[in-house]
């Protein structure tokens, strides 16, 4: 039997239409999702109980039938194996005992990550046998400075004034940082990749807010060798990393010796990515979220847009943002419905 | 005696340090911003009384002698003005009575504008005749889309979601909203230029949230109307268009016929839009605001880094967002000091 459409695409084959998964297709805005979640105490516990990861991994592949599922989990549970306190606060997002000073690093210990993380590793072994054979898996993690984003800062943030102002006045102590999460990811990359995931996908979700310089030093650089680190174990393993919000940077990204795609926000045009990045890289993206919640004509029109744009290269359909709670699970029927009905154009 | 360096620099006059203003200048970050903010019951008060407008306005000049100051107003004043219940819930940032249905545009009066801004221009005149003549005057607007947002948000928000299932379900009752602001917008820049504002920013701070087709149509569009607008009535007055966090698609916004210039946010690349950009229009920007909190050798690398990409071109050296409120005051006469000693090298 062939390999699954969406790992065909991004080692090169064209298909009529792209193969389409959704960033958070297993979550709130899914009944069945809502009815696992409600009945277990946490978040975290949710990540770390395979059994209920694989059941809200497997729920969007039942309902829509995409051509990836992704891991149900999270990107701070690297953070919460390196041994810093993690817990979600309802409503309010996640929260960590934030590093305060370099000497908090020495809290951090690799060693511990794959114990610590083996209910995630075991949750992909069990979906990866669930799944259909022509549906890939996906794992992934958070980019070393995303994931710094939120050790430094203890959370979200509006404006990132303790990281940035750490890593602008210390970028010897920074650097190192980021280094130690080089190294942390690249082990849980591959340990997700021998437990069955097919491909991976890197989350640098704060990228946007650095300026070029600071970007390539602390992105693109660090994602890169990431990806070498990961090839060095596993030669074949597709990436696509997702710097999000970065803009005309993204060129900086086309380098298919560490990425088999890019995955673009809602913010960066389909036409200027059609010309300027997918001639050299398989593109994913980038149905804005509040698209899906509109749905009807609007969501018909826009993903048509995208697809017109897009389509005709390597590409694979997804959001530029994950699934917001309010969707209506019926809009993305009907979103798959239009991808897997679209009709390239001659042109 | 000449025109300020400021409004030589936007009719394409080069000089060999490029003039410098700060986007929030006049604000938290200076003690003696905080002794008349804590002497006014609201912050709308200190934007209505003229005397108190006016000194908060000349306070950042006299400390570091910019070359343009800003008057200090807020873009919400326009939905105030037209009659959107307008108040500032302290720490919370503003809230407005938001529009829930086209119904509601009907409670928005055009006609009310001038006399409800009078002291908005009053304070215009008295700084224009209180500032050094060598000082350029900016008034400002917030542009539709981003008025919108806030209308019909009811205030700031984290994706949107109202306004865009707004804009995505219902295009036609939105661009009537667009189109309303498009006047009032006009009205209030005039006022401004007949009461003495040199030149002109218009600010779209959310327009980085919209898919490039909806930028076209809500944001780029409307704000070349109104400069046509401002410009059929006011032929020469100088426009800043500032469409933050649009990436790549700021290439649709090299509009001469309507904009003297682009101001460009931290997240666009000072290298990129040096080879797009500044060859067809004048460029402001775009140094991180937490650089100027880091203040030191890191702002001094940054800041250079900076001129060092855009300053041989036409050139206004500015921040990428506004100055934030925990900026020590000294790192602002060090920025100041850094762009006005800067030898340009010879490349």
């Amino acid at each position: 039997m062939n390999e699954p459409k969406f790992l065909q695409t991004l080692a090169g084959t064209r298909f009529p239409t792209p193969p389409i998964w959704l960033m958070r297709q297993a979550g709130r805005y899914l009944p069945e999702y809502r009815a696992v979640r409600t009945a277990t105490p946490s978040f975290l516990e949710l990540c770390y109980t395979p059994e209920k990861a694989v059941e809200v991994t497997l729920q969007p592949i039942r309902r829509f039938g995409f051509d990836a599922a992704i891991i149900f989990s999270d990107i701070l549970v690297v953070p919460d194996a390196l041994g810093q306190k993690l817990w979600f606060a309802e409503g309010e997002g996640p929260k960590l005992e934030a590093l305060a000073e370099p000497a908090d690093f020495a809290k951090l210990a690799r060693a511990r990550l794959p114990e610590h993380l083996a209910p995630v590793y075991e949750a992909i072994r069990l979906t990866r046998a669930a799944l259909p054979r022509q549906t890939a898996l996906l794992g992934f993690a958070g980019a070393p400075f995303t994931l710094a984003c939120y050790m430094i800062e203890g959370g979200g943030s509006r404006d990132f004034a303790k990281v940035k102002g750490w890593a602008y006045r210390h970028p010897d102590s920074f650097s190192l940082l980021i280094d130690l999460l080089v190294d942390a990811i690249v082990d849980h990359l591959a340990l997700q990749v021998e437990a069955g995931a097919d491909a991976i996908q890197l989350f640098d979700t704060w990228a946007g807010i650095l300026p070029e310089e600071q970007l390539f030093g602390w992105s693109l650089e660090p994602m890169v060798r990431i990806a070498h680190g990961l090839r060095a174990r596993h030669p074949k393993v597709p990436i696509i990393a997702f710097p999000r919000a970065i803009g005309p940077a993204t060129l900086m990204y086309r380098r298919p010796d560490a990425f088999s795609a890019l995955s673009i926000d809602t913010g960066l045009g389909a036409h200027w990515a059609a010309r300027e990045l997918q001639p050299h890289i398989c593109l994913q993206g980038n149905l804005d979220p509040l698209m899906l919640v509109a749905g009807g004509a609007a969501l018909e029109r826009e993903a048509t847009r995208i697809l017109d744009k897009l389509g005709h290269g390597p590409f694979i359909f997804n959001l530029g943002h994950g699934v917001v709670p309010q969707t209506p699970p019926e809009h993305v029927a009907q979103l798959v419905e239009i991808v897997r009905n679209w009709k390239p154009s001659n042109t």
